[in-house]
């Protein structure tokens, strides 16, 4: 009966479920305000165009009266880049928000298609201030969420982003590489790099092993390439470890990151847990935000903390009887 | 250009704007949660059924990968009947929320389409304690919004259903009816009590007037009708009104109130400012909420305020250039 059941991935929050997410979302939100970063609310229906191209399946979709294509938002960051390139909002400026994000996850297996999601945009600031004060804004967001075992993983955008340009092959190996990739699939990548041999083919195949302590995985993506912007992003990687080190103590590098968003220019990171498959946090540099809406290029760092994930790490032995 | 520009009734809230919304939605969350209401947190989307038999223009429809049509929810109300209707949740139980809900607006008055509402049903509780208790968490809610100037308007959903349900009229009548009740006009409620005589002629035709302080209002009321139903109602509300006057202030009665929602089964309430069409709160008791889905009846009570009619009211000074 339809009136009594819910939608795929919708879900309904009781009691001490639906009171530590609200306490969640508000210590979190609360703390960033009071760090600085200005409240931000951004509607829920946007035109579908402002997420992306092309139509995902991954996406709520829906037409408005006038006939015009809608998306739930599946993410807040290019609702603010739209924000920001088409209004007359001074920058620099540190902006901070809360609310639901919508995605179409795979049928069947029970997860949520509506997250809870905080986060802020640091927009037009010294990109390496700005990333500094991102990390550890997360850092605080994480702690004042009571979370304890969390590491940060960090990556650079143009590492891939250099690869991906360089190789000479068709969209449809695009794909494959990529999830290959993603994977950390280690007989798909050699058997890749036989079919379609570059420069990287070292750098490929070692990607997923190039994950761990920084310092051991800098030293070996080194020898494995000779290119000078990857040489480049990993200098500009170290560089930003060291001045973490007396700051955030668990870093870790995982070079096999792909760029969550095509909009990534720089530095990437995401904080994992070990109870939770999904990330934590996901957040790095992306100035191409605002070129996607005819703006001009800006220094843009920002992050995003998924409330649920975060809630399934610290409560993850509540279960819904428990507290009916 | 479509990326950059946002669809009817969607508005970004920057600064101080969004902060304020935020404290408010907050603060009524806290309140109420202090208050013992459990939280509760309901899906933004919902089997299109939920809120109703028939499709409404006014929700937002879409349909999901399975071809089920679903609707972005226009109230929570509906969701917690839901809820309790079909899961093992215990009554009696007083449960608060916020969130986000979603209804289309006639276009080109720049109305929003998306609201930020806050709210408390009280499920199974003995229907006195449960309207008093409503009420007075009302009153506390609009005091810790900082509303200043406001007052409480009364009706009794028996009232106007009684003499629907007696009224031998076709469908169209009716729909005319409602509206010229709502629209309090005088001159085409004497023309439908020609073209329909009953006997409640002359109470429909007062309706407009009987709307004011409690106890006139009632003496008018009773001089214009001898319905059995119609003055047990009228008891009712003479009741309650006596119980709140040391508690609640100001209060008036506005008999021509037509029941938002066809659960309705007694009190209703709604409370007005001056300064915003809108009401900021509005609630009663809704026993036939739960047998929409199949379940028995319960005593339910319940209200919702509108956080974007407060701010309106509070701040309606700060234009939104101002901020930026």
């Amino acid at each position: 009966m339809k009136k009594t059941s819910l939608p795929i991935g919708m879900h309904d929050k009781l009691f001490k479920r639906a009171k530590v997410m609200y306490d969640l979302e508000r210590d979190i939100s609360d703390l960033l305000m009071e760090e600085g970063f200005s409240r931000i609310e951004t509607p829920t229906l946007e035109y579908m165009e402002v997420f992306g191209d092309d139509i995902s399946t991954e996406h709520y979709h829906l037409f408005d009266k006038q006939g015009n294509l809608l998306s739930l938002r599946p993410d807040i960051t290019s609702q603010i880049g739209r924000l920001i390139a088409s209004t007359r909002v001074n920058v620099p400026v540190k902006f901070s928000y809360s609310g639901k994000v919508f995605k179409y996850n795979e049928e069947l297996r029970g997860l949520s298609n509506e997250h809870t999601q905080a986060g802020i945009e640091i927009v037009g600031y010294d990109a390496n201030e700005a990333i500094l004060d991102a990390l550890l804004s997360a850092k605080k967001a994480l702690e004042i969420a009571g979370l304890r075992d969390y590491q940060f993983e960090f990556s650079h955008a143009h590492l891939l982003q250099t690869i991906f340009a360089c190789l000479d092959i068709p969209d449809r190996a695009r794909k494959e590489l990529s999830l290959l990739i993603q994977d950390k699939n280690i007989t798909g990548l050699n058997s890749f790099t036989q079919k379609y041999p570059s420069e990287f083919d070292q750098l490929i195949c070692q990607l997923p092993y190039l994950f761990g302590a920084s310092q051991s995985v800098l030293e070996r993506a080194r020898s494995l390439t000779a290119n000078g912007k990857i040489l480049a992003s990993l200098d500009q990687l170290e560089d930003l470890l060291s001045l973490l080190s007396d700051r955030i103590s668990e870093v870790n590098l995982d070079l096999a990151q792909i760029p969550a968003m095509p909009y990534y220019t720089g530095v990437m990171f995401k904080v994992f847990g070990d109870k939770v498959p999904d990330a934590f946090v996901s957040g790095g540099r992306y100035d191409k935000l605002f070129e996607r809406f005819g703006a001009k290029k800006l220094t843009a760092v920002g992050w995003t903390i998924d409330i649920d994930s975060i809630y399934q790490a610290i409560h993850h032995d509540i279960s819904f009887e428990e507290v009916l």
